[in-house]
């Protein structure tokens, strides 16, 4: 059995628990699990993509280690977080008769892990949960911290709650099936911590994104970074009151972009968007006299160098006018009370929470930089 | 305006709050939530019965205080705790661009109660909340100590989230439109609380149950001293890891009934459940020589005397079999690990949880008690 390459603690008082990367990690859940919950029974919710590559293995290993499971397979894909999907995860998770004391564990990416953690805080008023994250973007993000959800026909992810995990398995060696698309996408989101507070993690970006990239110790190290750095700010905020907002740098203008590209994956898939949303909000505070052109000009290069879409005229298709992004920016779920909140940068490694940002600013700047 | 006439803290850290206990405080509400959510919009959430009764003089008593409201109004009855229900409120608060601090109202009994403290538990994962429940039973016991949920085919209440109110206006004069059977029914909650571990408030009750009945002072003395009661027991425990289970006093076997009765309120409701529920907890004490017959007599006596069932006999119709009654309670959610635990008592105000009590105890008990 391989040994676990790295250990991440998220410090919640009683509610604290451990994100172990490295490889072949499935393998080990089985034992992983039981160390903590013993003699617990599981739900195992994935799609039917995942569950065809890893499914089975996680079964063999929590079986080996005394461990009964159910399997809720569901379609994959963003449809998936839905009202009804939801249904049916609680209703699989009641069918097998699990107690508040058993667990759900996801297996899979994003969408699982949201999908079965909002199911798992629902079940019983709060049942354990246990992360599987498969995707590069579910191990370095949306695993760990707690948030869960689905999307409403007004927005994505405006229903959910906080529910956090007691175990996360970044199992490194799924990481091995993503396209290279996927991979990518997934990156922006570990480039974003460096781009939020860790300068010189985003210079070792810099310099060793190629063997991220290729897999090995370097890819390890960078999830685990990345980890941690999630783990101090959601350790420093749990519920969004206030600096955990700095993890959505790039996400304000990301998610008008996704929506004013209506989540079409062929044009844009979240980390992407995320992409050019970190260099539009670095331009952005250029713009504001906030952070030098140089600073600016370092992130695109980087996502230009990792092959990663840095501006608007990135994505293929037509975008709707400036006015239109606007309007998707105010519509967006980060926006207080009616005036608009961004996560704006005063260098690499020096991004803050800037609230009452001018709408004619943003729109100007929208402008300007239209592809159109 | 009326002053009011008590005040409960329910001590929770940063998340306490008030639940304010008098006669007109709906005309109140508005002064009450602006002092303390400044700002905010609201919803409504209420069923077509309250809406009646009740529903204009809220909106007019936010409107003088300057808040904004939109009504959400579902048809009455348990049938409303339902995913169905649970999404069209969601929607609601969403088509009304409700943000994070925002509020939900809940204007009802315990099923509005329930449902519409869920919905604000999961819109933009958890938006403020206030109750202003119109029944004895929400009043005493559902408005108080954040128990949300809605109903599964699988059982009552086995979806739902943990969210505290920011504020309880628990209005007594709403209670004159109540019929006898439903005063009474909530009744049985206030008597609990004597029976859990206030051996003076029973004997007061004792006393006193005509004056609580009729109004005036002492309904208000004994819904403020209920929920005090209940207060100190979800501060000292909220999520229900210990403690809090002492609220399930007469809940294991009044659940039971309720499911074999197949939630018929022709027969039964809840807060009768509950009354024979107590009555048989006090009896299966003596029978596990725990409590002295003198005091379940005594217990007894005083639900005959307010009107309440006490004995499986007191249900209209014929129940099923002991071993099917059993079998109800152990499918019952207070059931952890496959073991049976029950809320027992060795005495007036000396209740306490029992684990692993023997099922071979409890049905023969059930044998011994049954009317057919």
């Amino acid at each position: 059995m391989n040994e676990v390459a790295s250990k991440v603690v998220v410090g919640l008082g009683d509610r604290s628990y451990d994100i172990l990367i490295g490889p072949n990690l499935i393998e080990q859940a089985g034992k992983q699990i039981a160390s903590r919950l013993p003699g617990i029974r599981t739900a195992i919710v994935t799609d039917e993509n995942v569950a065809g590559a890893h499914l089975a293995r996680l079964i063999d290993s929590l079986k080996a280690a005394g461990i009964a499971s159910t399997a809720i397979a569901l379609p994959a894909g963003e449809k998936t977080k839905s009202f009804d999907a939801l249904q049916e995860v609680v209703d699989g998770v009641l069918a097998a008769r699990l107690e508040r004391g058993d667990a759900v564990i996801a297996l899979g990416g994003g969408v699982i892990g949201d999908l079965s953690g909002f199911a798992a805080g629902i079940v019983r008023r709060g049942m354990n949960f246990v992360q599987v994250p498969t995707s590069l973007l579910a191990q370095v993000d949306s695993s760990v911290g707690g948030k869960t959800g689905i999307n409403s026909a007004r927005g994505k992810n405006l229903i959910g709650v906080f529910h956090q995990p007691k175990l996360v398995l970044a199992d490194t060696s799924t990481l091995d099936t993503l396209s290279p698309r996927e991979f990518r996408a997934g990156y922006a989101e570990v480039a974003k911590y460096g781009l939020i507070d860790r300068p010189d993690f985003f210079e070792w970006l810099e310099k060793n994104w190629q063997e991220v990239f290729s897999g090995g110790e370097a890819r390890t190290e960078a999830i685990a970074q990345s980890c941690r750095a999630k783990a101090e700010i959601v350790a420093r905020d749990e519920f969004e009151n206030g600096d955990r907002a700095l993890l959505n740098l790039g996400h304000t203008f990301g998610h008008a972009l996704e929506a004013a590209t209506r989540y079409d994956s062929t044009r844009l898939v979240h980390g992407e968007g995320v992409a050019i949303g970190m260099a539009l909000a670095h331009r952005f505070s250029v713009r504001m006299n906030l952070a030098s052109a140089d600073d600016a000009e370092r992130v695109e290069t980087h996502l230009k160098a990792v092959g990663l879409p840095w501006r608007m005229g990135d994505i293929p298709g037509n975008l709707p006018d400036a006015e239109a992004l606007l309007g998707y920016i105010q519509q967006d779920k980060k926006v207080a009370r009616g005036t608009l909140t961004f996560i704006l940068t005063r260098g690499i490694g020096k991004s803050f929470i800037a609230k009452d940002v001018p709408a004619s600013e943003v729109l100007g700047f929208l402008k300007d930089n239209h592809p159109g």
